[in-house]
């Protein structure tokens, strides 16, 4: 029993920064994460479900977005026996307690583990437009194998898994660069200053929206941006800046001539060398494959924010254009990324172990199919049996009930059933393709009104006299034929049995 | 970049009271949640899936464990812009929620608002054996609608629901009870102490265990339990204690009988008698239905939990026996649960929104079907392709792509090949049915070797020494025919394609 201390009125809002998600949004997501899940089975990747809560030093601080509270993530500490207990957080994306898990049940595991995993995570960011903080992940990751050919599997299947989600060839590119590049890039500038290089990387992942100058000025003293405020540089000399430009323009028409490029931008970095290495039996694996640059290239300008990534590095973006909220073409961008990690599971065991995988961003996925019109968006309710008699709801649950049973959606109208109007009112708003009426003239006649309303929204909107004469949307039917008449009705509607 | 603190290595483990989930535990739980919307869907329920994250204030006080910390929920403060922010939770069920996103949105909502929710929920309760701080729930509910043909709906959803996931009619059983019946016994008591009232429905919620005897001790001055504790009681009279046990015995072969043993043992209290009479409403719509008692029975000992229930409250249980940890047999109890809450918007609206609905344990369900042997438990691994030339991996993926196009899940051994039976023995741990093996010899002469895993691990285990010739697990094909004579080896073992 609820005390009763009548606390202020609760305000019934969603904390800021998370939204709900209705009908057929929730149900597109299901739909897309069984296909996504389909692809990753049959590469041979097995389901793994961890715990959304984590205690604080499994999940390690990797987030980018420093600044925040608690760097980024959702945290509390339990409360101990005596004093305090575990700082506790919800998972921040799905790797980090990948590499917990596997070190944890690594004697049960096979090695290599090829895994997958679906859900949401949570980040303690700023909250914007369109930004929320519990988003869903689709991840797959290959832990304990240290191949090239684990990196390019990782590729393939990504471009698998958009296609099969319906995102067609050539409006998807996966882009695959290597930290190792970047960093012997960095060696070979004689960068040793942890800031600077980190200055470095943020500059080179705005490449994309700044282009060469703008990164050229960025590197040096610094350059005015687009609203007008001027940014400082990180202060490199244009000798100093030329490695770092040449790496990012190395991007040319064939893998080979790519490689090539960036051979020449590490110089004779050692570690900069493995990594264009890396990169060239990637190339060769995938080409092998049948996955040519209209699918997947090798792109220097690929960094993304994570900083436990120690190899290649993914991200898959969509290629098409989209109107954004001001009513501007832009790229749609990304929607997926990954990269290798060979030390995260070692943070816990001490002993190195390579792993690699990618992580689909779903919620972006699905926004990208609805900009598309891939998804339909209007979805059906169910066929609404109206109470006429409010006495002979035991006859209307047998209507539902037979419904049903041949897997047509089906409820009785469970508001106050005084008011017909408002009965039709709220099929309206059900989006319910039909409505059945069985008043006690009906009964009595041993038959039922089915009204079709859909046909009787398109006429309303559209016909003439005439054709609401030759077309009706409501017809009579023996209570027998119920079941069929109104299969009929769905089926010329294009509405099929529920699964 | 991470940053080098080198801090002391974490512990690889999950929080106290979480766990994870592999493989086939992950799929059979999500094909019954597919299975449980599917039933939902069908009776006109719409998904709804609020945020994990909500306000304390909107989530409310109504967990029963209120000795916990946070009263038994995960929660924290945000960091706000100037001081402190709002405190938010982890959600602990999926019906709280409900009624805030009710409220929020209700304009935009019809009514009465049908909705399924399906996702885990946390508990910030003692871990214990089998006992986990995140669970699944999977709930219906309708809401705006004051009927009790909707709470008879749930009620009958329910046993659909049951048997739709494969507990067959007889082994579960749904009690239903009414708060307004208790609260009519508690008023013809003249038990005015809410700590007494309180401590009379922990005792009524004890009738299962410990019987008619049992309770009449326990309402008066204690008992001794099974493990020789004294048990205080709650210090009644026998006299007052009378309406209790008449009303916790009413429970009769027909509800027409059960619902004058109740109308007997409320007296006259006007809210006792409008509860019985709702328990009538709800009996003769299910029996009209054709739900009788094997399926659905009025059952004055259920009470739930739960401080928001003020009417017909409703459990599902499974009546068969299993054994316990300890080898006794015992009867598996609770599977679901709900009622009617006919307050819980109005906490944030001021408006009286009538609410009813149920919540399915769906880890409890799965460990109920997994213990009756009807989920299968063994998984099947993928096909094992061998790597005998790493340099011809480009060969071995071109293999695992023929046989993924045509359904089959397929993988390259991606750890070092160098040793060959260790990738048998990876193909053993996988669980995987069949491994392909091309080695130079077989490259050169155009074909491959197809070994059958299930049919030599037979054979190993009990086949003589004329078997093995006559049914070698080991066959040579074609390439061109790798893919068919896979399939026809799946077949011979049940193994179809995948979805």
């Amino acid at each position: 029993m609820a005390k009763q201390k009548k606390p202020p009125r609760p305000k019934a809002e969603t904390p800021k920064g998370f939204r709900d998600y209705f009908g057929a949004e929730v149900e597109h997501r299901a739909e897309m994460l069984r296909q996504i899940a389909g692809v990753y089975r049959r590469y041979g990747f097995d389901a793994l479900e961890s715990s959304a809560v984590e205690t604080v030093e499994a999940l390690g601080k990797f987030l980018p977005d420093v600044d925040r509270p608690n760097e980024g993530v959702f945290a509390w500490q339990e409360a101990g026996d005596e004093g305090r207990g575990d700082w506790l957080a919800l998972r921040y994306d799905l790797t980090a307690p990948l590499a917990r898990v596997y070190a944890q049940h690594r004697n049960d595991l096979p090695t290599p583990y090829r895994r997958y995993a679906m859900g949401p995570v949570w980040r303690n960011e700023k909250p914007g437009p369109g930004r929320f903080r519990q988003f869903y992940q689709c991840d797959a990751d290959t832990v304990g194998s240290a191949s090239m050919a684990a990196d390019a599997e990782i590729c393939a299947m990504l471009a698998d898994t958009l296609e099969a989600v319906g995102i067609p060839r050539g409006d998807y590119l996966i882009r695959v660069n290597n930290r190792k590049v970047l960093n012997g890039v960095l060696e070979s500038m004689g960068l040793a200053d942890e800031g600077q290089r980190a200055a470095v990387l943020r500059t080179i992942d705005k490449f994309d929206k700044v282009g060469e100058a703008g990164v050229r000025e960025l590197l040096g003293k610094g350059r005015l941006d687009a609203s007008g405020a001027y940014i400082d540089g990180v202060g490199l000399s244009e000798a100093q800046a030329e490695p770092v430009l040449a790496f990012l323009t190395s991007r040319a028409e064939t893998p080979e001539a790519t490689l090539d490029n960036l051979r020449a931008a590490v110089g004779g970095a050692r570690i900069g060398t493995e990594g264009v290495e890396e990169l060239g039996q990637i190339a060769a694996l995938l080409e092998a494959q049948g996955y040519g640059p209209d699918r997947i290239v090798i792109d220097p300008s690929v960094v993304r924010g994570l900083g436990y990534y120690t190899g290649p590095v993914y991200e898959a973006e969509l290629t098409f254009e989209i109107t954004d909220d001001k009513g501007r073409p832009r790229q749609f961008g990304s929607v997926a990324g990954g990269g290798r990690y060979d030390d995260l599971v070692k943070r816990f065991t001490g002993q190195a172990v390579p792993a690699t995988g990618i992580s689909i961003g779903v919620d972006r996925l699905l926004t990208a199919l609805r900009e598309k019109g891939r998804i339909r968006t209007i979805e059906r309710g169910p066929v609404v049996v109206t109470v006429m008699d409010r006495d002979r709801m035991a006859d209307y649950q047998a209507m539902v009930a037979e419904l049903r049973a041949a897997g047509i959606r089906a409820e009785v109208y469970l508001g106050n059933p005084k008011n017909f109007g408002n009965q039709l009112k709220y099929a309206d708003r059900r989006q319910s393709p039909v409505a059945i009426i069985e008043g006690g003239d009906e009964k009595a006649r041993g038959i039922v009104q089915i009204k079709d309303l859909i046909l009787g929204a398109q006429l309303a909107e559209t016909a003439t006299l005439e054709e609401w004469k030759d077309r009706p949307s409501q017809v009579e039917a023996p209570r027998g034929e119920l079941v069929a008449r109104v299969r009929e009705m769905l089926d010329a509607h294009g509405i099929g049995p529920e699964a």
